[in-house]
């Protein structure tokens, strides 16, 4: 761990994300910037954009670009890592990332649309078999029966650890991708439907059949807020912000997608805007 | 009178202005936007901005022309004449714009940074030999003595009108332009002060001298949110609004520099796209 401290950290590298680093950038602000590799999908894949004003009829993909073009143009690194969890630290925030601890004054919280449940009985079993982070949790099921369901190709390597310390590894994608697993995985193209047990979860119910198993993970989903930031509060699933784009935790902001609809662009970049122009006010009152 | 009734009636053609008429327009409601002839005077002036997600550094007229691009190329027609008042009307809005009166289910304002006090006793005199239209309350100053501060050209037909039943018009210009007046109006190059009096106006106090006057408008300011829509709710002197840039009036939302700072094109962007998606949505709703 690194004792360096950012002003600000900003957790998703989406039109929120790249907003509120653009300006905090241009404010010279010590900014780390976390993002995965498409940093939108949604707008990677969107074949017109007819609503951000001044470009009038443009590809997803190309506003994709000229978006990362503008960071980059200002130096901006997006650090292609995943936020597990934000704590607070003693004079800011500590944001754990793949086993790394990075600090932060103030943290921007710009991971799009939340996570919803999505399988039965989901929420009931969180903590008693089911779970999101398989490497987190994963030593708990040492010799025992697990299934993961992928989101996405991130969860392959979660699959693949667990094999190694588990007796079975059930892997469900749900992606139209071949995953490339080792043979120890078994993977299985059935539609994940809900968790089943008694004081622990002992059945993961698909569309054809029903696997005995003692975990579930569920791997690559949008970040559910109240798990990244514990003592967040929510309106509904978003997080809850007021006009200056703080939350209800001191120094922690949100912008985008994660605080609600409408999930449009400018929505998204005036929010990361207001959101890293306000950290950059409270990090500058911090130092004075 | 028309009887037509607009589903919104957008006021103002600044980034708020132009972003609700573009959303609202791709969401094919019927709308009028009402503004000035530059649109956006600030941006029109800003050399660089860098701040525009996607526009990593673009002079702010390039801009500007961008923005008034993509709402031509969607058919919106900017409609230059000035919103004077909004009053309640049976099942929506009227404007009253320059004699005119136009129905609107809703009404967005994007009317830019408040208007503040300038002269000293402003306040203590208005309606009391003070205003801000000279075309409503001029008939009350007939064959009277009166001054008009001119902030932009916009005060010179009303200095011109006043002169037609005034006994005296003097006409004080806060921009650099020779005014175009007729010469029964005294054109006097004197920074306006204060106002004073006992019941009502007595002089209007310049940098060098005293006018004796009964009356004194100041026109052409940036609009009051509070004289434009009478009984709207205030924080300081900016539109309070809820997170979907709704007012304390049914139906009437607010986006841009007149709901408070930051002043940025992204803040002003987003929000006028969410009152534009917000203000689609009710009108859908009173449809229904």
């Amino acid at each position: 761990m690194s004792d360096h401290q950012f002003d600000i950290g900003i957790i998703g590298c989406g039109p929120a994300g790249l907003a509120a680093a653009v300006n905090a950038k241009n404010k010279n602000r010590d900014i780390i910037l976390l993002g995965a590799e498409i940093c939108s999908p949604p707008l990677h894949k969107a074949p017109t954009i007819s609503n951000y004003l001044g470009f009038p009829s443009i590809s997803g993909e190309e506003l994709r670009q000229s978006f990362l073009g503008h960071a980059a143009m200002l130096g901006i690194d997006i650090i292609k890592k995943k936020a597990d969890n934000v704590f607070p630290d003693e004079d800011g925030y500590m944001i754990i990332s793949q086993g790394e601890m990075i600090r932060a004054k103030t943290v921007i919280i710009c991971t799009g649309i939340p996570y919803r449940h999505t399988l039965k009985n989901e929420s009931d079993f969180l903590g008693k078999g089911l779970g999101y982070c398989a490497t987190c949790d994963g030593p708990l099921y040492r010799g025992k029966d697990v299934a993961i369901v992928g989101y996405n190709e991130e969860a392959e390597p979660e699959a693949e650890y667990l094999s190694e310390i588990c007796r079975k590894v059930y892997y469900l994608p749900l992606y139209k991708k071949d995953p490339t697993v080792n043979p120890k995985v078994e993977v299985i193209r059935e539609r994940p439907l809900a968790v089943e047990g008694d004081q622990a979860v002992r059945i993961l119910k698909t569309s054809k059949t029903q696997l005995p198993v003692d975990g579930v993970f569920i791997v690559g989903a949008e970040t559910s807020p109240e798990r990244l930031v514990p003592g967040l509060e929510l309106t509904e699933h978003y997080i809850k912000v007021n006009r200056n784009m703080e939350t209800n935790l001191p120094g922690i902001f949100a912008a985008g997608d994660c605080t609600g609809p409408p999930y449009q662009l400018s929505k998204s970049t005036g929010e990361g805007q207001v959101a890293g122009l306000n950290a950059t006010k409270l990090v500058l009152k911090m130092k004075s």
